[in-house]
């Protein structure tokens, strides 16, 4: 099984992430990486934060949707995409179909915050409520592809879509070519594997740390066992960490060379988005600030280094806010 | 006295826009202008977002600062520059300081928030703490000019200021041509007046509206009064607003060109910060969440209109958030 995700892992690589941010640039303006002397100081580093909370739905997923369309033919989405999704995904994959006009298909479980719907609606694709939780939306989406004949996109196992989140790497060391480490929450794997391959390219010297909730660890886990793991839960306030497995892709990208990967207590979760909102004066989701956590909890080994903090996005709601607060 | 003000309006033009903005190009990434459904659907509106608070020291004053140094000489600024400041304005100079190599004394009030404070000095400035208020600071900055030779910059009335202000006009037309409103906070002016100046030569239908605090009404009470005004205070929970007067260049581009004023009361301007948060996910200052909520009060007007809404910044402190959540 995991041979063909191997083969798959080869496409993506720096060529296919220069070509996808001459895509990136022609729809995106590029994302701050700021120096905020506040976190430097708690984390005694010269801490950096990329700003994917500021891209236009809000995360870092945008780069992967825009180059994802690019690369379709028209034969291959004449009926449409279908995408299963919480949140950050859909609004990404809703917002980039409209600029290519290619009819979007968003399947979101029952309890799924309200506001984000109405904004996957608002820009113009069709939103279907099914089940429990996103493993019942994504189980939902075989059948519609079975039956629809949609093209389903599964967002950590499409190459171009890690090709497309690349871009922030690019980004990155283009800011700060002696970058040393760069501290990423992991949820399905996308962007944490995008920056290992980005950073294997560009200065392999650099430390790719992820970061994931001790109450979702399916990486972790996997990448202690050795083995591939689907975790019976992940109930997590940090949505974008709320992953009972990362993909297939990422997995085979992240296995052997990530650096470490930190596991952070819901505490700890919150905890993050209060230092956000104190030292960067942003709005940051739970797995946006997840690698302020984690660099703080693993201070130590990143003293004196120069290490970009991935805020990968800002969508937070006003209830979890307040349980922050 | 305003004669001299006349003659530099003549100063802030397109041309030096378009100068500022080769510039500002050089250091600072473009800001997303963002179409936000919500916020159009409560505002009856097209309703676009300019995100001047993801600038690097989280406001718009970053242009102006960087367009004056980069139009001073050397020997005007051998002795370094003089800035009064409670925050915006100080970051933005000390930031901008830095690239020029030009050394900055920023004059803070005893009350301070610390963190602006440390921020200020993270980048290399020398930090005075003096007075009870702005204005004692200003004061104070009119003192040391006389003993020590700095270059004081008073940001409203520094033509090179406002020009640098301008690109964000000129990044807003980009982007959105047809844009029909652009709402926008009134503190010391600087934003409101480029803005101005920039649709008058880009499109003079484009309307030009202010918000104000009903605590702080110094522009609206001088523009109703035909006569430039000095408040006794200006004490509003929005920092950005809380100007006993606007500058006096600022005034006479504004005073027969803006085309209205909108006041808030504090419970209002608290409110826009709840809406820039539940609708587009950022964290506002109380001045960069006033034209959310300026509009929302005027929406009668605005029905059906592509409107966009400045938020100027976003340093807003813990306190003040847990105030307005």
């Amino acid at each position: 099984m995991f041979k063909k995700y191997e083969t798959l892992s080869e496409k993506v690589n720096l060529t296919g992430m220069l070509k996808a941010y001459a895509v990136t640039k022609r729809y995106l303006n590029r994302t701050n990486l700021i120096f905020y002397s506040e976190l430097s100081r708690l984390i005694g580093c010269e801490a950096y934060v990329k700003h994917e909370n500021h891209q236009p739905t809000g995360s870092f997923k945008i780069r992967g949707a825009l180059n994802f369309f690019h690369h379709m033919s028209k034969e291959e989405l004449e009926s449409g995409i279908l995408v299963a999704t919480r949140g950050n995904h859909g609004l990404a994959m809703a917002w980039a179909g409209q600029w290519f006009h290619v009819p979007c298909t968003v399947v979101v479980p029952e309890n799924n915050n309200p506001d984000i719907n109405r904004i996957i609606e608002s820009f113009g694709a069709e939103l279907i409520t099914h089940g429990h939780d996103f493993y019942d939306a994504q189980s939902y989406c075989d059948e519609l592809v079975d039956s629809a004949g949609y093209y389903y996109v599964e967002q950590g196992n499409e190459p171009e879509i890690l090709n497309g989140v690349g871009t922030m790497a690019l980004e990155i060391f283009e800011d700060l070519p002696d970058v040393e480490a760069i501290v990423c929450p992991v949820g399905g794997g996308a962007g944490c594997a995008s920056l290992i391959k980005a950073a294997q390219a560009v200065n392999p010297k650099v430390e790719i740390i992820g970061v994931q909730a001790e109450k979702a660890p399916a990486f972790y886990t996997s990448w202690k066992k050795g083995e591939w793991t689907v975790l019976e839960d992940a109930d997590t306030v940090a949505d974008g960490l709320a992953a009972r497995s990362v993909f297939q892709l990422p997995y085979v990208i992240m296995k052997d060379r990530i650096k470490d990967c930190v596991l952070l207590s819901e505490d700890e979760i919150l905890e993050g988005i209060r230092l956000a909102l104190t030292c960067t004066h942003n709005l940051a989701e739970g797995a946006g600030a997840a690698a302020i956590m984690g660099a703080l909890k693993i201070k130590d080994r990143l003293s004196g280094k120069k290490v970009v903090l991935m805020m990968s996005g800002g969508n937070l709601d006003r209830a979890h806010l307040k349980l922050a607060l």
